[in-house]
């Protein structure tokens, strides 16, 4: 059984309706009820305005994946618990970084960069697949469209991806790395594109698979508990 | 001074009228004549209908540098220049595949791959960098535009590039990693999508720029003799 | 179940009969038995003197994972069945390389370089993780020993891998980048570098565990029927 | 003219007379002596005791590669400079951080990971050259000892390189990715493990012209002014 925690800043689906009618129950309801048909996973939400973001240490520590969505909030995350993120995935814990989460603290913290890019609110979307045999792509489609999605572009300042899943296509002119994979010590991380709040997006069949896929990928292959500088005697003399 | 051997089919040029006038001393002709604007370039150039396609052992062993064009005729190239070529590179020799090269016998036997792709005549290419810092990149600008090119879309079947330069958009929907580099034991490679022979892409100046700074970025570190497995004593008891 | 083909050119334990007595099957035989209490796997060996070396078209259409195991007679496989091969992982299949099989026809038509290396008969290796993270890797310790093994040593002439997972340090001097992961269109490929017919290398726990782990792997995420560059009409006008 | 700024923590040298005896003018001291035989370089050394570390903000904005030597005061480098110096790399500064360094505040910064490793203060080291054909090995023999060197050990807690050039191969029985680059936006970064400040490494002929041939490597091919996300018009209808 796998833990998920998916994280939501939970703001914009209380202060406009036409994303509430997209997102009744949040973008991290949505997320959590199609990845709840997965029976090996235990999915939890925490949002920004309960405590400790709802990520006490006890919750991170007791986390194998998590999900992360924010967008106008981002300096509303405590360096303590971004920090905690961060360490949590240097030890073995997944991350999923989804749209806006590009300028999220943890990853920025964990990729060292600025992670920023071009944006423009709306556009069309053609995402297509330049890794099809990652386990990320399984089932996806060599491409497919979002009639709607926010328009993110080159150049996006991130390290070299471990892989490069994705990359996007706008109808205005853009191309942008969609679906990237980094490896931080013995954390999985994806960065995902895709998931403008205005549009509905995270109800596309394909996004979900990705998702889905992302979840499992990015599941710890082992978790450690500390990151020490051990000082060892020689083992050959 | 570095030895740059331009190598081109030569047979569209020959056959259409319309691709002479673009080209009227070929491809590799346009190709040699912007280039030898750099003092620091020896250039020769050599075509399929020469003795051993103009590639003898002593024209490969004296080049730095080759640059190869092909698309109609890549199997009347021998399997002996193309092992040629090969060995050459992994030895030291930088070689830069241009657009339909990507089938070039040399090409598929240093990658292992089918180098496959999607294709179609004649669209609209915008080129992106997505990796600015790259020295093939210097002096390009964020994105230009061909009026017309080829399209070639993903799935593009390569090993992952050591670093994805420049990515294409096309206005029919499509993406590309449009130049890539790959290393090869000593020697440094680099493929660049553009360059149909029926649009007057090596007219453009930063198509030229970037080839230019290719040349210099796949030149030589060293070269080496020999590729053999030797059977050294220990250096410690 | 994952169709496994343990692949062996299975010589020396015919004409030697101290190596024989560590592998009295064969080398093939003794993977095939310690994999074989993994109940998701069926496996199959197939050895050079068999027809086709055991290795016909409908063995390689039906084989998800093909182990190879080659050192003396590597110019004794046909071309064919190695180019066979190649594009069966290609389309899909997963590929395992065993030490000396760094010289074998299907590894290096994959790989475009010359795969060579430095080698010594009888030395002591050190195997070190340097990606804890990765599935193949889940279960080993930071660090094992072989008490005997041949030494390989760099500069191994192979393109730059998707993933180093081990090094090797050699009592004497050297060390190696000892266990790789490629990735070929469809097809995972994993070298690993122990196995020295003389040493009893494939009956170390860690050894078998990598090689179980690397089986699962490099299982196909999808296969595909044709390696070709279709032209379509555009998605967009 | 490249502008090199030499940044040395500069402490052991003035508490430590053996150590003051290798490096008379701080370790600072001799790399500024020996690149200073460069002519296309301008060299200017700072310390951790001057105002602000000797990391002005007009400092940093003129310098195109800076070398980092740290170890036993990385706490006392304050964030503001380590992060002024995180920003002038990812804006395009060179950045090659030695030995100890790899705790240093600004290079933890830009990998975003803990850096650890295994660490034993007296061996004896061979370095191993894994990418001849990249320009930091340009005239490095295939390997070289260090008589003395302190060791470090894998796992090493940093993000995938863009490329490893050195393996460390230590009597003591372990092994090292050694030498290592890292591309953080416009800025690329070079971590160089051989370094210890009681051993003479400095002075070895083949350390130097690592460090030497990094310089350049790492220079910038632009510097940028802003890292922001702007919000372009549509370049297609």
């Amino acid at each position: 059984m796998l833990n998920v925690t998916i994280w939501n800043e939970f703001i914009h689906e209380k202060e406009h309706k036409d994303i509430a009618e997209i997102y009744p129950d949040g973008i991290h309801g949505e997320l959590a009820r199609f990845l709840g048909t997965d029976e090996k996973l235990s999915i939890t939400t925490a949002t920004l305005d309960m405590e400790e973001h709802g990520l006490p240490k006890e919750v991170i520590d007791n986390t194998d994946v998590l999900i992360w969505w924010g967008h106008s909030a981002h300096d509303k995350v405590s360096d303590e618990v971004a920090q905690r993120v961060q360490e949590a995935v240097l030890k073995g814990m997944g991350l999923i970084v989804l749209h806006s989460g590009h300028l999220a603290k943890p990853f920025k913290l964990l990729l060292g960069t600025s992670c920023t890019l071009l944006w423009r609110d709306n556009d069309r979307e053609r995402i297509w697949c330049c890794n099809p045999s990652h386990p990320i792509a399984k089932g996806i489609p060599a491409h497919f469209e979002l009639e709607r999605e926010e328009m993110y572009g080159e150049f996006f300042d991130i390290p070299k991806p471990d892989d490069i899943i994705f990359l996007g296509w706008f109808k205005g002119g853009e191309v942008f790395r969609s679906g990237v994979t980094f490896t931080r010590n013995r954390g999985k991380i994806f960065y995902f594109q895709p998931g403008h709040e205005s549009f509905p997006t995270y109800h596309n069949e394909f996004i979900r698979k990705i998702i889905h896929n992302a979840v499992h990928f990015v599941s710890p292959t082992e978790k450690i508990e500390k990151l020490d500088c051990p000082n060892p005697q020689p083992l050959e003399q």
